[in-house]
């Protein structure tokens, strides 16, 4: 089947020469990928870090055909899709940065010794690449989280080659980016095969169940991503399925902070929830906000910014569909009520809307805790204390929450606290659209924000996630890898007799 | 239903003052253990330090009482016994040099700062308690590995509650055990609940299906783990599962070192195979020797070693009815011919036995991969490097992978490579039996070894399988955790914009 390209705003198709991945084709890419990241693995990793801003560059040598290509594809602005290309190669040579540091491989060395339990073997650890790791495009970031983006680079990082599967809402996107990375990839002698995208839902679903794959890493729906992670687990071997699903994530606004600043917070408030018509994995989607006259005044500027933008496009008309399923559901089915809603839209167009729900309702109806991915806010309010954390316990678990509290506030200290144990990152009188690439980033959160708490799909720590420790036993100094050698080579931060020791 | 200690020496049966606990039982552990993991997790780590000591302390303290109940219930040596309780007092001390130490909550801090990506919030990550953990003890440690084990130490070193499932092969040393630990948390004042162990099959199910629990830590057989692993992942909310379920450990000598060194081998191998009558998840149960003269003497040493013993007892007679169970499938199933075999033996008792296949066959028989708990070996014996190595790749991976190699021995690179790509742990001229607690110990190993390659059960990474990262945006210093405050006042290292910082 061939593969076609849309523009969601004007609905123009263009067809590509491309073709669906057959599962034959799945299955050789999978074996060149094998030998590929045998070969890679087994590089100097100053060879990998070249590698990877290589990529950076060549990305950037292309900006300007990318950009029109995923502005045809994804309607997102040109500014918007020009940042997150610089982001993306900002990315590459991030992780360029955590290869050379080192600290990845979790080096350690026990020289032999007598402990009180008998002598004990020298012992060295170093983490080593998995395998072939199979990614999933978003649709929503048809750089940062596609295939160019931070599963992609960050399993390059760790030393394995890498299968992507291509968005299907941005397929044209996706062949000139992986062409850019091809090109960096011959440029440096990179081992044939290392890269290998693939298209078509069958495709994806095939390169799960390659038996060379070592890894999945997706970001997505729900829906789809606990559907290929339950096939990671039916495998005969399973793999590790590092799924970033998405989420509802709250933003609690204190009594005290409404008192301080409603409108500042309900102008906050709305931008974070209408930036990329809502479509991010980050936006605030549950707004908890005290009744009254502080909590009204709140509402009434988020809903009077959040009404102004008019239609917006979405990414394609899927998306659009599920936009307004999903809005519907908080409104029939949740009894939601409507506070601002534009005309619904047609093909991927549609409106912002907002809607409010009273905190005890919210707390026993399980479809209002559903995200709704698209320009829409659900607003919570609460009475007192109790009302609110007795709502706050029956949302989903997330990748961030967010409170706004004023100074020496009551309330803020008991609300971080359940945002860490709730959520992956929590944010103080900030919003949480967007996701810095940097050494402290967590992006992730407990089941089902993510299949993997653990886990980062974003940061400097996105890169543990395809490797695995190995120790070496009494082995001979000429039959260690570097990192384990006396000397230090590699001249990486290593623990040594228990005492972490700075590299070079 | 009573729970019942037998001696599976003599098979005297001893009714105990305890019942198997109930579905409602467990439920209300596992409800006291949420309430317990929180507060405990919110103690300062110096308190966390102190009771893990103290865990120490009443282990010794009853270390008479303990051995006599496991010398009843496992037919193990006194002398192993009394080693393998010293090692789990020194695994809690050792845990409590983890905690102090704090590298484990992986802190990190990046300032605000302008990136070429425009302002970047401060971001400050920190790893935080996943929650209870149910622990499964085994059958072969009734310390090391069982109550006061590995999982119990790194779980309550990682700030989480523990509730462990009484290995039914030795329900009075896990109660006894049990006790002593319940009295250190008392005289620490710990948060009650903090602590629970349950007694029978179906508490165990219950344990891993209880919505408060938040992960599971196993050691055992590849049945029961899978069976709970899938548990684990069919709840509501999947937690991770931690399972070691052993491996047949392949152990490779080159020709070179079969030349040099046959005899020595063979007596080596002879005793790794036969410590604990064989019950440890490191026997090398795959013994790869070269055809030839040198290969025979070895095989020949090993067998002479091996048959010295006679009768054995092992844990229990369900294992030793899987032990023959086991030999039979191999003999039959398989093909391989017996070298070396005592009387079969009766209830508990058992005689340890070699066997023999070619690498051919055992490349093409899958009924020769399983591992074979007890005292048995199989020889695969190989005519050259293409022979062995894909005799190698038709193996499972292991938790071990041991090369015996002479000095500049063509083969050895290869060996040891492969060793990394296929277990968790290689060792050169050494014998696997075995796993040191130290910071570079891996006890782990891709599927089937484990159901999670990235962990390990024993040494320090062991805490890791119990925390989950969450990163702080823009949190005020008053709200932040201690161990990301800018004083570090914990004086643990941390990673402070991009450079790591020792602690204090």
């Amino acid at each position: 089947m061939s593969v076609t390209s849309t523009n969601p705003d004007t609905g123009e198709r263009r067809e590509l020469d491309l073709a669906e991945t057959t599962t034959e084709g799945v299955a050789a890419l999978a074996a060149r990928a094998s030998d590929a990241s045998s070969a890679y693995a087994g590089l100097p990793l100053d060879r990998r870090e070249a590698l990877l801003r290589a990529m950076a560059d060549e990305l950037e040598a292309d900006a300007d055909a990318l950009v029109a290509s995923a502005r045809f594809e994804t309607a997102l602005p040109e500014a918007r899709l020009r940042g997150e290309l610089a982001r993306t190669a900002f990315q590459f040579r991030f992780f360029a940065e955590v290869v050379r540091d080192g600290a990845f491989l979790a080096a350690s060395i026990d020289e032999a010794t007598d402990s009180p339990m008998g002598p004990l073997p020298d012992l060295r650890r170093v983490k080593v690449p998995l395998g072939p790791v199979a990614v999933f495009g978003s649709s929503n970031f048809p750089f940062a989280f596609s295939v160019p983006g931070g599963d992609t680079a960050s399993a390059l990082a760790a030393g394995c080659a890498v299968l992507i599967k291509a968005h299907p809402a941005h397929p044209a996107t996706s062949a000139a980016c992986f062409a850019a990375l091809e090109r960096a990839a011959a440029r440096h002698g990179a081992p044939e095969g290392l890269l290998g995208l693939v298209f078509g839902l069958d495709a994806g679903t095939a390169l799960v169940e390659a038996p060379e794959v070592a890894a999945v890493g997706f970001t997505g729906s729900l829906g789809a991503g606990r559907a290929l992670w339950a096939l990671a687990n039916a495998r005969e071997v399973p793999i590790p399925f590092y799924g970033e699903l998405g989420s509802a994530n709250p933003l609690v606004v204190t009594a005290a902070a409404a008192r301080e600043r409603s409108r500042a917070i309900g102008e906050g408030v709305a931008a974070s929830v209408a930036l990329g018509a809502g479509q991010f994995c980050t936006k605030p989607g549950l707004i908890f906000v005290p009744t009254g006259a502080d909590g009204d005044e709140l509402v009434e500027a988020l809903g009077a910014h959040l009404g102004r933008d008019g239609a917006v496009t979405l990414l394609s008309e899927g998306i659009a569909e599920n936009f307004r399923r999903g809005a519907r559901a908080l409104e029939v089915d949740g009894g939601a009520s409507v506070l601002v809603a534009g005309q619904p839209g047609q093909a991927a167009h549609a409106a912002a809307r907002l809607l409010e729900v009273d905190a005890a309702r919210f707390a026993r109806e399980e479809a209002l805790h559903a995200e709704c991915f698209g320009p829409l806010a659900l607003v919570v309010r609460y009475g007192g204390p109790d009302d609110l954390f007795a709502a706050l316990e029956a949302a989903e678990p997330a990748l961030t929450f967010t409170v706004h509290a004023a100074e020496a506030d009551p309330d803020a200290a008991a609300l971080v606290a359940l945002g860490a144990r709730r959520a992956g990152r929590v944010l103080v009188n900030g919003y949480p659209t967007g996701v810095g690439v940097s050494w402290s980033m967590h992006h992730g959160g407990p089941w089902p924000a993510t299949t993997a708490a653990w886990a980062t799909s974003v940061g400097a720590a996105a890169i543990e996630r395809w490797l695995r420790p190995v120790t070496y036993q009494a082995v001979p100094e000429g039959l260690l890898p570097a990192a384990l050698r006396d000397a230090n080579p590699l001249g990486i931060v290593r623990r040594v007799n228990g005492r972490l020791e700075p590299g070079a």
